[in-house]
């Protein structure tokens, strides 16, 4: 049977990418939302599910980090790095000039803020709800306009490209992850990522528990922490670190934090991308 | 000379809010971005500037964050935390039904997401760039609208409430900071954040410079992880501890942290809000 594999769509985006080059056979299914795709995965409806964690320069994907931390039975499988390259994309035979607005999803819009204050100061920047949907919003605009979108939005959508690689930080690279029911086996080059939170704000709880890992030598690769939506200051925290949770130190690390937390959920061990 | 304070606008935000409650009698001076309020303060333009940094359902405000990070000679002055109420709003004497479109900032549409699929499933949510600017996208919209705002909105604008508090989550809080070009005298009940970063990837760098806080009894109030925006993988951490930075325990604690990171920056100590 073709493996089913859902991703945060809709077509045309990075996310896309990242699913092409997981699985170029499987039947890719674009879902309007995060929970969405995680949902799909936990129903059986799709095989996997691929969606963005982390970007090199706007951080974690929030969404992603709560969808995890909430959803019982969902596991990290894998875990793509893809590099993040934007294109000013423009109507079929368009003029180059005179651009008045410049439709992208925020996050586009802020990584190309250099080249649109110095190429284009005049433009009004609108918010898009996807790269894909600026290609959209842009055909439907009644004043000159422009889109902020990955190459593949020019090929599906027919349209043309003014500009290339137009971001202004050429390290930016999208971290992926593919969801599914289960983890990965050990591979020997492992990446293990889970969350932790404690039931009271005593000082030094969080450093014990990281000295878990420390002490053991096991490097963490990220720590974050995310609201736990109860009160404010009330925190869930994240952290990946290097090895398999069948490795004998990460096995007693993660023995020794299940006692002294409140709660743990480990989302999975998998190869680790470099 | 009255005080000019400037904050993340426009007028009708949860910012502007903030600002009034932190100083009613300053001149209030909107600014369309993060940034721009952290400039207006740097450059004097303005005594002090005022920008959410934390919700309690959404957590941290990543470009807030960023800007303390970059910023020289900035610091935060105090913080205030305000309840965030969220407003359905339609046009004067438009009819409550039928509404086929619902714009609202992506943040408030997310915190909204319970009432909206129970009381408006077919409305389609469009992303303003302001729950200000989504009372302007109502006024201009082709078909029947409402938008999702702050209950001052309503007055600003001059639109009709139909509904009251329909945010999910009853504890939506947002912690909001001051700006300013030097921090808080010690009140006895404080807060200091800092930011600090690695040179090298070595197990146990974090673990040791979090001890200098844990061996000390100092709680840490918040920790979090930002992209150095050099490569995937390499993060400035940034902390909340309670205390000031002239308690001789929290001194003590940053002279240690600054001979162990290839970088400390202190964005001040302030009063504690509860």
């Amino acid at each position: 049977m073709t493996p089913k594999v859902a991703y945060l769509g809709p077509a045309g985006t990075f996310t896309e990418e990242a699913a092409r080059q997981h699985n170029s056979k499987a039947i890719l299914q674009p879902l309007p939302s995060i929970s969405g795709v995680a949902q799909a995965v936990s129903s059986r409806i799709a095989t996997e599910g691929i969606v963005p964690i982390e970007n090199s320069i706007e951080g974690s994907v929030n969404d992603t980090l709560d969808v995890l931390i909430r959803q019982e039975g969902l596991f990290i499988r894998r875990e793509l790095v893809m590099p993040i390259e934007h294109y000013l994309l423009i109507l079929p035979n368009a003029p180059a000039g005179n651009i008045h607005v410049i439709y992208s999803h925020p996050q586009a819009l802020a990584q190309c803020r250099g080249f649109l204050e110095s190429s284009f100061p005049e433009a009004s920047l609108v918010a898009s709800l996807s790269t894909s949907a600026a290609v959209d919003d842009m055909k439907k605009s009644q004043v000159a306009a422009a889109a902020i979108a990955p190459r593949r939005a020019a090929e599906l959508h027919n349209v043309q490209i003014l500009s290339e690689s137009i971001q202004d930080n050429s390290s930016n690279v999208t971290r992926f992850v593919v969801l599914a029911n289960s983890d990965h086996p050990p591979t020997g080059s492992d990446k293990t990522s889970l969350c932790f939170s404690f039931a009271a704000d005593e000082p030094g709880l969080l450093h014990t528990t990281i000295g878990e890992f420390a002490h053991r030598g096991l490097n963490l690769a990220k720590v974050e922490s995310r609201p736990s939506k109860q009160s404010l200051g009330d925190y869930i925290f994240l952290i990946d670190i290097h090895g398999h949770r069948d490795d004998p130190p990460v096995k007693e690390a993660l023995d020794a934090v299940r006692l002294q937390s409140s709660s743990l959920r480990i989302f999975g061990s998998y190869p680790r991308w470099a």
